[in-house]
């Protein structure tokens, strides 16, 4: 597409409906503003904390090596950047970079460090590291924004610890439970004093929230996690949205029988029933196109031996989209192909929603802003959701929200092969770099 | 049909291949010969060893309750009905009436007084409660039969302790490997412990074996188990065959992935291929018509998170029929649709034949002779499959062998609901008695 062209589209804001997709120009292409080499050289850094024996990264919230990473960022690199470092009650970082009108809202970008147990480098640590690399940029070519700047570090964003994660941002916009920071850890711990070790203050926490009107816009840069722009070859996603996920506990119930004795047609076989499930679950997803996923990960048989009819199993049903009425549109028609399913096998089939995490569309300046910014550095880019969730799910609560994706080699993500191309994460943050100056601009 | 019709055709052996079935004739019948009453209240006074909460009873081979039962049969049953009571070095326990041809080959006839956990009062004491009735009506009625008969008790029929079951009677046919004897429970006791304080001796365990011509036949009266008798409403079973038992482990490999950021179409789940192949058993089971039965009653799921998308999943697929060669027409036939599951799912499948129990058919002279003797007393019965695994099978390998069902109310077995109404019970006595009497006198 001629990139006049282009341009007009974003302009007309056309990008909201259509997958827009600019193949960019190698030739067309500015150098780097940001210091490539040095971003990764502090990534290859991090990664020394809680490396595993096959290269991979365990980095749980609030355990030793997440403690000791966040320590390195803030005393080697938040600091030498020139940045004003704070930690809030809920343990997430803050570094501050002053502009030139202090009255103005801050412009707000970063990630997380901490990972799942056995995980990759790149995962938070990418947009953390970006974030300062983006600030120490500024700082070399002595830039000075009109709006303040702040690098973040949400903490505990994984949920490997204490089950549910996105605790930094959740606590930014005022959504932790009190009764959540009494849970204990597998060692006993209460999460209030698992915050404590990481500098936060549980009892404090009603500080960690960010009034309205604080943040300019918010910008994560992540990666992808899955194989599509890897797929593509795209070099740039910008985030539609963050997906909405719902969960669903199914529970089939047929009749524990013999394996032996129990002739075909008088078996009320609780697996079979939930087998024809799953496959109606893939079938009613995929029947309409789009970009929504449906899956069973979970699956339990009882009594789940070899020489008795399963008598009983439970499963669970994913369903992620964009639109909140595609995935219940969806769940209508599994729910009748269950129905249906119940009355051929003679089981009784019960579906009940367990979550409902809404949909989290990125704000339209901002996804415009860095989709022109990522044509104007020359780079392929594509708008595409995200299929996983982020800290910016939360603060699209009380601020505008943009994501900048890069490409995840094969898709692979929480595990050990996790590989973003050192030449995409710079984009990346070229991307991130040259949409903080937009905004500020703006 | 006509009663003299269907003893030609017994007489003609056409019973080998069409399952005949007797309307029976209440007019017709002749009063019991055994005490039905007895019987109940012995049935009813046993099921006081192991009895739990719920009305079932827990007496798992050789705990504190199956010594006690046992105990208690040899004490208060077999000594009053003049038998001489041994217990072989397996643990099994006969109890002979001598016969006026000492030279004969023995009768012999009985069951299984071992429960699984929680198990029924019917499944193998009514077997061994009958023969006990069987030889104390011979004595109340002071007749002396030309072959010496014997009542046996097998022990560990059941395999809920140290695994597998058919203790007693694999050793009466030389089938017990000396490492099983090493085997530990939870209890870190091994079997040949076990084995002793039931009064057996592992270190003698050759002489548990019976040399073939030992037996002139082999009758066991048993619960079916299933549904069959119960929903014809037919009195007696007369077994052609305990079916073969082979277990396939199947193992599906796809590709765990994070469930939002994989599109639906680069997928390689592993659970909707195993879901596609545990409808395939199915499908091939009933192909053909018959009495086979195929299952899938274990299944498990890796990673088995509902966030991910199923990377492994291992299943056991059952088939059992009372021809080899069926079960392995319909292994080929799943062996195919996996093959194209596979290649259609992007899964690997991997299939291996983990056991194989070769059918074992009733000795068609002896079901004949059940047939003719059940007609003969006016009970309604037909010839079938067992679906489930006796000591009968294994007895089969060096005597003639034949089976007596009576029905199981609802198919219930092996939990507290299990239940033979009392008069099918008796019919099931009184046709052993008679059965016995008839090999007598052949």
């Amino acid at each position: 597409m001629e990139r006049r062209e282009f341009n007009r589209r974003i302009g007309a804001a056309a990008l909201g409906t259509l997958a827009w997709a600019s193949g960019g120009s190698a030739a067309a292409r500015p150098p780097l503003t940001i210091d490539a080499e040095r971003l990764r050289a502090n990534l290859e850094a991090l990664s020394r904390f809680g490396r595993t024996p096959d290269g991979g990264i365990s980095r749980v919230a609030w355990t030793a090596a997440d403690i000791e990473a966040r320590r390195w960022v803030m005393e080697q690199l938040m600091a030498p950047a020139g940045l004003e470092v704070r930690v809030d009650p809920a343990g997430s970082i803050f570094g501050r970079r002053a502009g030139s009108r202090p009255e103005l809202p801050v412009i707000l970008f970063g990630s997380h460090l901490d990972s799942v147990t056995n995980g990759g480098r790149f995962d938070g640590s990418l947009g953390v590291l970006a974030a300062i690399e983006v600030l120490q940029t500024l700082a070399d070519r002595k830039i000075v924004t009109r709006h303040p700047l702040e690098c973040v570090v949400w903490s505990n964003e994984e949920g490997e610890h204490y089950g549910r994660g996105l605790f930094g941002s959740r606590a930014a916009v005022g959504e932790i439970d009190p009764a959540e920071l009494e849970e204990k850890d597998e060692h006993g711990v209460p999460l209030r004093e698992a915050v404590r070790a990481a500098g936060g203050d549980a009892g404090r926490l009603a500080e960690a929230l960010i009034p309205g009107g604080r943040i300019e816009a918010y910008i994560e840069l992540h990666i992808e996690q899955g194989g599509i722009l890897d797929k593509a070859g795209i070099e740039i996603g910008v985030v539609e949205g963050i997906v909405g996920i719902t969960r669903y506990q199914v529970q089939v119930t047929g009749r524990a029988n013999h394996a032996g004795t129990t002739p075909m047609a008088d078996r009320r076989d609780a697996l079979l029933a939930a087998s024809s499930l799953v496959l109606a679950v893939r079938e009613e997803t995929v029947r309409e196109p789009g970009r929504q996923v449906g899956t069973v990960g979970r699956l339990l048989v009882d009594p789940n031996v070899p020489n008795v009819i399963p008598g009983r199993v439970n499963l669970v049903i994913e369903l992620r989209d964009l639109s909140l009425e595609t995935i219940e549109s969806i769940y209508r028609r599994v729910e009748a192909r269950a129905r249906a399913i119940a009355e051929q096998s003679g089981t009784a089939i019960e579906m009940a929603r367990i979550s409902l995490h809404e949909p989290a569309p990125a704000t339209p300046w901002v996804r415009d802003l860095i989709a022109r910014e990522a044509v104007a550095a020359g780079f392929s880019m594509q708008l595409m959701p995200s299929g996983a969730g982020h800290d910016a799910q939360m603060v699209a609560r009380i601020a505008p929200m943009g994501m900048i994706f890069v490409s995840s080699v094969g898709g692979v993500s929480h595990a050990p092969q996790e590989l973003t191309r050192w030449e995409d994460a710079a984009r990346g943050c070229e991307v991130l770099y040259r949409t903080v100056l937009a905004i500020d601009r703006r």
